[in-house]
């Protein structure tokens, strides 16, 4: 029963990445009371500062009291009643996420895939909108499992012209490439804090649209324990989960503070601290330090002559798939990493399962100390096993992007 | 966009409560990866510290990521079948919101119910089960909203004789009153840490025998991004959530470490650090710390002749329920010993709001100093609105009872 004692891990995988220190800092924030108008007043902050993050006016800007899928099922299952349809477009493990996630709630669930590593035209997904008439278009934005990130500008007019509901789980882009609610008219997006948003998983933030909000508020019901007259009759089919609920969290985050959960304060504290933490860099600020660190890092891969997974078009700022080479066994090279160097990079699951690595440069981590720090690492761990690049290539490369950045 | 500045509340309301100092440090570790050994051993080491939590040898005893309605509805949507019969005594709010969750997944749902302020008995519960036959008996140890804690020690033989499936709901009671898994034959328990566990709310310890596990693993399901062929074919139906899947939890917390969601990493520090404090002091250690806080606060209240709410033979040890005066207005009460004396106590909703305040003596403030700073606080609003008891009483008692514990 000793204190933690954990490993300095400096932690370039797809996410979990280390935390800004200032958002450790928060977490351990001593607590006020549930309503405490001290408490109720950081949840109304914490609304107004993820307006910013997203990008919206969405009044309906809260969080939901889990991991990222946690925001995911709750929008879902919110928006869908069984027998509902909805479109998939599946790019990713994440796809197939949000489609079992559909299925769960009873929906009828309609996907389109790309192969891995690809991501979709607005037109494939128009068409398959016509063919399927869905109530409800869940697409992921970047799917970490490939490194890919999905355009999403065009969808959100196409949705409105097909009175689609227009969903997106942006847990591992948000903060680190462009994202834009209102422009884009997404109407309900979820996402977490443990990608470039630098925090630690457990808490989900979402918004909401007008639109999305008076159609979940059809299926309107107040819990038995605090019914009370004054509130209004249930209104069509209850939500099949009681947690997940959206409105009763909407009443919960209302001025009305409907009781429900009892709000995860710390990772409130905490969430409110990443979005300080984002948007005093300046949201665009720390967008193209993603971009800037992706690059030299993305760029020192392709110079010590390994191949990049998928669509380098359409990659995340933010990861990179780096083809492990043949005869190399990844995983030991992962390992060595590891204990020798104490850098964590991400293995892959599915159909890429020992075929890619996944370097991640987010968050706080989006930095060219950490940057460099790895290509140096996995030069040397290369080199061990007989695969050796070009002496100090990737490193240099990597320095030489960031010179020329600041050049300019 | 300034640091979180909040005010120094002395929570004595039914939870959450102020966090002790330790476990909100706990918060503030930074990350490993999500697979690292370093974190997989946290997580073992975490379910080895909940069995003594729980008193129970269950393998199966890990974290829900979630508050801990999150904890109820994954083990009670993972145990029923739409269809399933399931029994619910109610004696409170959270009796109602368990009899809600299990309507939410499809279950037919049994209630019985006590007036509030009183619990069953053994007899009642038993033929109600006869009378019904259900698959899973779900009832609270204590229900906060009345104060009351119901026995269970007679309840697991009973459900083992008609083979129904026992799940207990002891968010509010763990850590300040008895609590004995194996030796009560429960199946399945969930709890939260924001009560005398002395954390903030956002994780949800659950423990399961191998009975409530080998019925869930009957509906088995791997997630199609990450299926592999070696695994095993689905079976059974699926549950209706993919958040609160059981046997998936169970497949990321076992040694195949299979992926869902991302393990929030703090909330698992914080809930070992819970954990540890708890063992540390002893669990009997803490539990008679509770008994002997809430019973000075309680004599503190009958001295200043308050009346106390419910079946006093069956009060938690950690919270008690005091009948606010007539012509008193208790939301001003209340209003004014947290504005001037930085200390909440608990209002109340449904039936009893308005009628009852609740005040509370849990985890870091089952503590002397706490029980007296709060009687005193209480005597001079009470003066100060008309309501004098006699001067000093309350706080004198409450000094008597400590020495009359230590005289002993």
């Amino acid at each position: 029963m000793q204190p933690l004692n954990l490993p300095p891990r400096l932690l370039m995988g797809p996410g979990p990445i280390n935390c800004y220190p200032r958002v450790l800092n928060a977490l351990s924030t001593q607590l006020v009371g549930q309503f405490d108008p001290a408490m109720t007043a950081v949840m109304d902050e914490v609304m107004a500062l993820y307006r910013k993050v997203f990008k919206t006016h969405n009044q309906h800007t809260l969080l939901v009291d889990g991991t990222s899928r946690a925001g995911i099922e709750a929008l879902l299952v919110s928006a869908l009643e069984p027998g509902d349809k909805v479109l998939v477009p599946i790019f990713g493990r994440f796809g197939h996420l949000l489609a079992e996630i559909c299925e769960r709630a009873g929906a009828r669930v309609e996907t389109i895939i790309t192969p891995w590593g690809s991501v979709f035209d607005a037109e494939q997904i128009e068409q398959a909108i016509v063919r399927h008439q869905p109530k409800v278009l869940a697409i992921v934005q970047g799917d970490t499992s490939t490194t890919m990130l999905q355009p999403l500008e065009d969808l959100g007019a196409i949705c409105r012209q097909y009175d689609v509901l227009f969903y997106c789980d942006a847990t591992a882009s948000i903060g680190g490439n462009a994202f834009n609610t209102d422009a884009w008219q997404l109407d309900a997006v979820s996402v977490g804090l443990q990608k470039c948003l630098g925090g630690p998983s457990g808490s989900a933030p979402i918004t909401l649209s007008e639109r999305y909000v008076s159609h979940v508020r059809k299926r309107h019901h107040i819990e038995a324990g605090i019914r009370d007259k004054q509130y209004a009759r249930p209104t069509g089919s209850r939500i099949q989960s009681n947690y997940f609920d959206v409105p009763m969290l909407l009443d919960y985050w209302s001025n009305e503070r409907l009781n429900h959960h009892t709000e995860a304060a710390a990772m409130l504290f905490c969430a409110r601290e990443c979005a300080i933490n984002l948007l005093e860099e300046g949201l665009e600020q720390v967008i193209a330090r993603h971009q800037l660190a992706g690059g030299a890092m993305l760029a020192g891969i392709q110079a010590m002559e390994l191949e990049i997974y998928g669509d380098i078009r359409h990659k995340m700022n933010n990861a990179v798939g780096v083809m492990i080479p043949a005869k190399l066994d990844g995983e030991a090279v992962r390992n060595e990493l590891l204990t020798r160097f104490n850098i964590e990079i991400g293995t892959s699951f599915g159909p890429l399962k020992g075929k890619i690595w996944r370097i991640g440069t987010m968050g706080y981590n989006a930095r060219e100390d950490a940057v460099l720090h790895t290509l140096q690492a996995l030069e040397t761990v290369l080199r061990r096993h007989q695969c050796a690049p070009k002496p100090g290539i990737g490193v240099d490369t990597a320095l030489a992007h960031y010179d020329k950045a600041r050049s300019l």
